[in-house]
Formats: C-alpha cells, sequence, structure tokens
C-alpha cells in the first residue's frame, strides 16, 4: 500500500495540472487501445465467468461480470460520452471585492486520489478511471476478486492511453491482489487516499464507512416514496405511480411505499391496484387500503421499511400532507421522495420540507439517476449528507479552495 | 447520549422548516437574554476563572476562559451580526431543462445535527450556537470542561430566546457534564449527529478524526508560505512578509516560512532581516539566506515544517517558481499560500497549481479568515478536501439537495 499510494498522491499532483486537451487526449487514447485489445478482454473475461461458474457463483452477479461484445461497445461508448463533458476544473465563481480591496472567490479543483471498492463488474473499471481521470484525480480500483482477468486486460489500456497522452501511468491502479486485506489498507490512509466511494451490497457499505479513517462517499438504501395528493391530477398519479413501480424493480430510486390522500384513495386506488395486478406487483397495504382492495395483503411495521428491490409495494392512506411527510421522514432513507399535486401551497411545503437527496413534484422518482440529471456519468449515489447528496457526477469529485486576488494588500 | 440525540434530531426537523424571520427572532431574542442576564454570566465565569487558577490552569489557557465585560459585549455584538447575514437555506439554483421535460436544479438545506467540541472557550458557545440555527441546524454543544459554570448560564439563555421565538429549546443542547466520554460518545452515533467539528489542539482534533464514525470537519495545522517571486514589486513583497508574519504570531494563517526567488534576495532579504530584527522574530534559514544575513540561525528539515505560532520564521531561497511550489507541495499543511509577483504568469501557475485551502496573489496570508473574505463569521477553518476547504460560515454548514420540477413525466 505505502508504494501504491505514495505513486498514487504523486500522479496525483500530475493530474490537478494536467490540462483538459491532454486529460481528453488520454480518455481517447485509452477508448482506441479498448477497441484495438477487444478481444484479448473478451478472452480475459470468458476466462473470469468459466471460473465463477465452477465455483457457483449465483446468476444475478454472473450476469455481472459478463462482458457481452455488445456491453464491451457500450463501455467504450461511455467513456467517448465523458470526452465530450465539460471540464470542471479550473472554474472560478462568486469573485467579489471586500472592503479590504482583495478581491475574494473561488476555484473547483480535484480531490486528490479516490479510492473505489465496487463488485465484480468490469464495466465499473472504466466509468470509475473516466470520471476520475476527466475530474483530475487520481485513482485506485479495487474491483471484487472474479472479475481479476477482466480488469487486469482493461488495466492494460488504461496504462496504454495515459502513456500516450504524456499522462502518468499511476493515474490509475488496478489493484491487482485478490487479497481482502487490501481494502481493509485502503480505506486506512488518509495520507494516500483523500475519499473512498464504496459500491456494492449494504453490509460491504457498512462496513467500510465503519472501518475507514478516510471520509466516505457512500450509497445505502433507496427507500423511495410517491405521494398522491389531495390536488393530484389523476392521469398523472396514475402514470407516475406505474412508472415509479415498474419501469425496473432492481433499481435504487424505485419507489417502494406509496402513500396516497384519503379523499381520492377510493376512486384512485383500485385503478391501480388492476394495473399493479396486471403487471404481477404484490401489494401490501395499510387497513383502509385493503378495504379498498380486496386482494391486498397486510402490511407490517417492516414493511414501511423495506426497499424490496422486487415487485413488492407497500400502500398506505394517508389523512393529509403533514401525515404523508411525517411518514417519510419516519421511514424514508432520504434517497429520493415525490408528490404528484396540482396544488402550488401543497407542492412547495412538500419541496421544501422533505429531507430526501431528491425531491421531486410531478415527475417519477426513475428520474433520479446522473443521466437524467445532465451529469453524464455518475460515480455513485450519495445518501451522505455533507459534501454530496444524491447522483454524484464529475462536480462530486471536485471540491473548491478559496483564491484572493490583492495588489499588495495588508491587514491593518 | 440516545435521549439528547432523539432530542436533537427531533429539534432538527423543526429547526429545517423555521424561516428566516424565526430563526432571526430567535437569535434577537438569545441577545436579548444574554444582555439581561450579563451579571449571572459574569459571575458564573468568575466561578470557572477561581476554581481553573486553583486547579493551576496555564495562563493562555486562563486567558481565553475568561470572559471579560468587554469580551461579552463582543460576544453578543458577533450574535447580532449573524442576524443580519442572508439565510443560506432554500436557496435554489442551477435549474435547467432536460431533454424528458423535467427541470433539475439544487435547494440548498442543513446539514441536521451538528456536534461541536471545544476548549474552554465560553464566547464559542454563541459562536457556533447562533451559526448553527441560523443554517437551520440543531447543534450539540461540547465545550471544555473548565468552562462549564459560564456555559450552563448562556445555555440558560439560549433556552430562553428558543422559546420566546417559537423554536425547539433543544435546538442547541449544552451537554452539562465534564465527563470525558460524552466525547466519545457524540463521535459514536450517525443516527444523531450529522457532522462533528472539533475545535482544538491538534492531539484532540486527530484523536476525534481517528476514532469518529460520524464525518468531521476538521481544522489540523498553519504552514503558511509567502513566495516571493523574480518579478516581485519590492514595496509590495516587503510590506505582504512582514505583515504575514508579525501581524500576529498565533494564528493559523500566519507565515511560517518565507521563499525568496534567488534573483531579488540579495536586494530584498537583508531589509526584511532588519525589519524582522526590529519586530523581535528570530530566522532560521538555508545556507544561501544565511550568506546574505549575518545572524541567521541554520534551518534544519524540522524547520520546514514546523507551525511556529511564535516569533520565528524559516527562509529559502529559491531557485525559481518551480522550486518554490515543490517546496509547499512538499512540505505545506495546505492552509493558506501567497504569492507576491508582477508576472502574469507565474501568478496563474501559482493560482492553478498550488493546492492548499486558501491561495493568493500579492495579498498577506493573513486575510484567510471568515470575516476577511465576507462570511460574517466561521465555525472553523478546514484543512479537509471534501465538503469544505478554508473557512467555513453558514454555507459550509449545508448541503444541496437535487430538486426535479415535472408535470407528470414518466421515464421511457
Amino acid at each position: 500500500m505505502n508504494d501504491l499510494g505514495q505513486r498514487a498522491r504523486a500522479a496525483s499532483r500530475h493530474m490537478a495540472r494536467a490540462n483538459s486537451g491532454a486529460k481528453n487526449r488520454a480518455l481517447a487514447a485509452i477508448a482506441a487501445a479498448l477497441r484495438s485489445h477487444r478481444s484479448a478482454i473478451l478472452d480475459a473475461n470468458r476466462q473470469d465467468m468459466d471460473k465463477a461458474r465452477t465455483n457457483g457463483l449465483e446468476s444475478a452477479l454472473l450476469d455481472r461480470l459478463e462482458l457481452t461484445g455488445e456491453r464491451f461497445d457500450g463501455m467504450v461508448e461511455g467513456l467517448e460520452q465523458v470526452i465530450g463533458l465539460a471540464d470542471p476544473i479550473g472554474a472560478i465563481s462568486d469573485m467579489s471585492y471586500r472592503p479590504s480591496g482583495i478581491q475574494v472567490g473561488k476555484m473547483r479543483v480535484p480531490l486528490g486520489v479516490i479510492g473505489i471498492i465496487y463488485e465484480s463488474r468490469p464495466n465499473v473499471t472504466i466509468d470509475a478511471a473516466s470520471l476520475c481521470l476527466k475530474s483530475g484525480n487520481a485513482a485506485i480500483l479495487r474491483g471484487g476478486s472474479e472479475a481479476i482477468n477482466s480488469n487486469q486486460a482493461i488495466a492494460e489500456c488504461l496504462r496504454i492511453g495515459l502513456r500516450e497522452a504524456g499522462l502518468p501511468e499511476d493515474a490509475v491502479q488496478v489493484i491487482e491482489t485478490t487479497d481482502r486485506a487490501a481494502v481493509g489498507e485502503l480505506i486506512s490512509h488518509p495520507e494516500y487516499v483523500d475519499v473512498i466511494v464504496p459500491r456494492g451490497g449494504k453490509g460491504l457499505i457498512e462496513r467500510i464507512s465503519r472501518d475507514a479513517r478516510v471520509p466516505v462517499i457512500k450509497h445505502l438504501d433507496g427507500n423511495c416514496h410517491v405521494y398522491i395528493d389531495i390536488d393530484a391530477d389523476h392521469d398523472k398519479a396514475i402514470a407516475i405511480a406505474i412508472n415509479a413501480k415498474t419501469h425496473r424493480y432492481g433499481t435504487c430510486n424505485t419507489m417502494e411505499t406509496l402513500l396516497i390522500h384519503q379523499a381520492v384513495a377510493t376512486q384512485l386506488l383500485p385503478k391501480l391496484a388492476d394495473q399493479y395486478r396486471e403487471a404481477g406487483v404484490e401489494l401490501r397495504g395499510c387497513a383502509q387500503s385493503r378495504a379498498l382492495v380486496a386482494d391486498m395483503k397486510e402490511a407490517t411495521e417492516a414493511d414501511w421499511r423495506e426497499e424490496y428491490l422486487a415487485p413488492i409495494l407497500a400502500v398506505k392512506i394517508v389523512a393529509d400532507l403533514d401525515e404523508a411527510m411525517d411518514h417519510i421522514s419516519a421511514y424514508s432513507s432520504g434517497h429520493t421522495e415525490s408528490i404528484v399535486s396540482e396544488n402550488w401551497s401543497n407542492a412547495r411545503r412538500f419541496l421544501a420540507e422533505v429531507d430526501s437527496s431528491s425531491v421531486m413534484i410531478n415527475a417519477s422518482t426513475r428520474f433520479a439517476d446522473g443521466f437524467e440529471y445532465g451529469l453524464g456519468a455518475e460515480i455513485g449515489i450519495s445518501t451522505d449528507r455533507i459534501h454530496a447528496r444524491g447522483p454524484v457526477g464529475l462536480e462530486g469529485l471536485t471540491s473548491q479552495k478559496w483564491i484572493v486576488f490583492g495588489d499588495g494588500q495588508i491587514r491593518g
């Protein structure tokens, strides 16, 4: 770790000074190297897949590990899209004169060295590397051990591209050991690593957050809510409630609990229940909801807290906006909540008072995503409160230093 | 801690919704309560001072503990100035339309519950409370045990003011035990505390950073540099180099090492040495510097790293801008550095490439301060890289959530 860390720190100094042109040339050269090493990388991935199958890896994880030709091309295209994003580094803002005559403002700068710990998903290696490089950071990547051959083949292309652009090869280091102790090392050295981004299961993230001596940008649960207000437009309410649940079941921005104002539940809930039934979604409701929908199971306290990531939805009828917001405050994981309402004051209160990383008015929770928000790509979605909340793109991998312009001012 | 934490969490929800008027009324009511309890607070402080003297507290710490009439009035005036600061909460920025038709932007929100651990300085109780309240946060304050009577008397005024303004008394809780275990508790409960701001000695801050399970905004050393470039205006260079060192010796933004370009050292260093000698500043220099100034001591490796906080200055002659920036990169604590130069390209490189929380051109490092930067007040100066760097004012106690406006958009 000492050698790796020192090389990352030295590379981060170089990267912080690299101009946009050099960074973009490196990304383009990496893309070219990936394309010319396509078959070698796909071969390496087949080796990983064979070994994982032999070891009985479960099918969902095998699916994430697999790099099909189509996924490979998508990965390279994603990298090329990062070239087109605006370089956040060096942006100067908020310059203003002070009574002393100095001019004070801020300049955007990289964080330094970013450690990323992720599952056996080889495409994350390229996603993470490209965002870290574009934002002027050095990266240390620690992917899941099942993807070791794929990641080493990709790492070779990263080195080729960085070398061709005259940037340090150590700007992205892919840890090549499958030793689990490497994770413990990575999160224990604030002198080498400035921030850790863990991506993976809740258990891994909780363990890293607990043990890390380096700041962590973490993503825990997405227990998201849609609240249908008394003044909701019914067509919008139905479209959003169906989309937020059924568009994809396994994503963190999927609605897990639907809240409906009592005055509109009689009209809306049976219609919604029909559509959920057709889509194969199991409903678990409060007593009032169950009185309106014959086959609805009873929701327990645990259901209000659950991130199902499955075709199951908890349903609760509430007396008013306040009860809806109290429920969200008590049970939400603070990821994303949406109100469906045409009432200005209710929408305004929901926007101001709901304390989640994304708060929406009349839109599906499924929009909570770096691409949909215009970040171009995301390194993750933060459920933390400091530094960055919600989708973290290039800007989330930067910080701002203060800058002062003077012409000889001294303090009196 | 469970009871305290739950009450803080409940109060933080209330504070997040409090409008600017209510927050300002509470601050004004606290100021009025402080004024009407002036003699009781000064009496309580005298009790603390008597006990501290009996216990043999050293004189620098006694000085910080003491609340003279003048200091008391300054403390209340500082509180009243916070009323005049703009409320950061609720500010909406960067709203833009996305191809899907949703409009995406950010809204500034409080961090939640802020834990502040500080030395026996009663005025910090009011500084910290006022900034946390104005920024819509709840605070848990843990001051040094020597100030317990002063802090309890001040806490009573905080409760009175909050109650009068209809805000929860628990919005600021002053821990009343002198038990050291309370600090360990405060930094171990992310469910109750969102961020810890430790203020005090380096040992305390290092220990808290190491043990905390809650994010920490910390301030370690201020080993600040001034670099006099080959193209410096000599009058400005002398004024800045003298001011940055001699204006105050014990502050974190005081210059600790002076770097001078070799081409101007022969002219400038003897003049500077005369002025430093007059001010009683001991110089410790490299071999080249010592050849120019007869009575200069030899600087050792340790001198380049030292935050003297005393009338001592390390001096080094450098070959060029690159050597100056290499020295800063190797030895600076990343607090504040200033270049004195009339050369556009050198100034521009210094600004972009020096990686410190404040980077200045032709100004004294002593300006690195919340008041001088126009923040109105500061809760501390961060030497961290994520969330906030440099002076942390109201904005540093906030974060931004994403907001999405739609009219029924669903994801396709």
